[in-house]
């Protein structure tokens, strides 16, 4: 298992972007770290948006110092304008990793439902309760983007450890 | 008119982005100084391009000192997986315009193809022999991602100067 591994789940957007740290403990231990939200202005011009979301992301990357990072799958549904700003921020977010070094895995939001909650479906109340009681939180986390910003984070170190192991037994090294 | 303004002319892409410079000459004229297309490999990670991507911007960006970027505005037509690359694209290429300060204007093909001859539905060929007659070239810009972005460069120009011109006219300085 690659307990120790530390992870920033980054649920993108411009409005508002969920950003989260957490380590990999033992088994499907994880441990929280960090959780915020960024937002830039709506009516400020698209560059200065851009920009501030930079510098938060890159502030985040040097205060934590994460190894990878869980980025939300964005899809072309709902508002077009919005999806394309998101879009815009996604690049800048990939590249503040890309620019350290650091992997970025992308999964969609019903990969990440699934594997907090076992079912891709599941609503908003789930995902918060799960993500309070896996993170051992005293109170449920918000907004949303936090929330979901934890559930990325959370969906890696599973599924890293799940790679881990199914690697291992590839290679016959399994303990 | 806004002579010696000096333009960056940007048509996004991953695979392909044009980019040039031209500066703004006395009345209509518009002087070519740079046209190049940068290229990223199709098949390497994301994050790979978007960091070669912003490396070469930023690059030209030092060479040519542009004040202004004129940059194509992009839909979501075509192929999905390809518009969301560019638009992550188009991220990484307005932040290196917004961590200078330097302003960035969007401007649609049919815009872009308006200002250049007159007509916004011309096609490639019409725009080609348009942009090398105006540039003075002496033979046409190839690829058309790099005729693409010279068009951008130049639309910006004439759009700055009648802007000028309007700006002037209502504060009557207009000489």
């Amino acid at each position: 298992m690659p307990a120790g591994l530390r992870v920033m789940g980054i649920d993108p957007g411009l409005t508002r972007c969920g950003l989260s740290v957490v380590d990999a403990g033992q088994g499907r231990q994880v441990i929280p770290v960090a959780v915020g939200v960024v937002r830039t202005p709506v009516g400020a011009a698209l560059t200065q948006r851009l920009l501030e979301l930079s510098q938060a992301v890159n502030d985040w990357m040097d205060e934590y110092q994460p190894e990878v990072v869980a980025l939300e799958r964005i899809f072309e549904r709902g508002n077009v304008s919005t999806v394309m700003h998101t879009a815009h921020g996604v690049g800048v977010l990939m590249l503040a990793a890309a620019q350290r070094g650091i992997e970025v895995h992308m999964y969609t939001p019903s990969e990440v439902k699934k594997a907090v909650t076992g079912n891709g479906r599941a609503d908003k109340k789930q995902m918060t309760a799960m993500i309070t009681r896996i993170l051992g939180l005293s109170e449920a986390p918000k907004p949303a983007d936090a929330a979901d910003a934890l559930a990325l984070g959370v969906c890696h170190c599973w599924r890293a450890s799940t790679l881990g192991y199914e690697q291992r037994l590839r290679s016959n090294t399994l303990k």
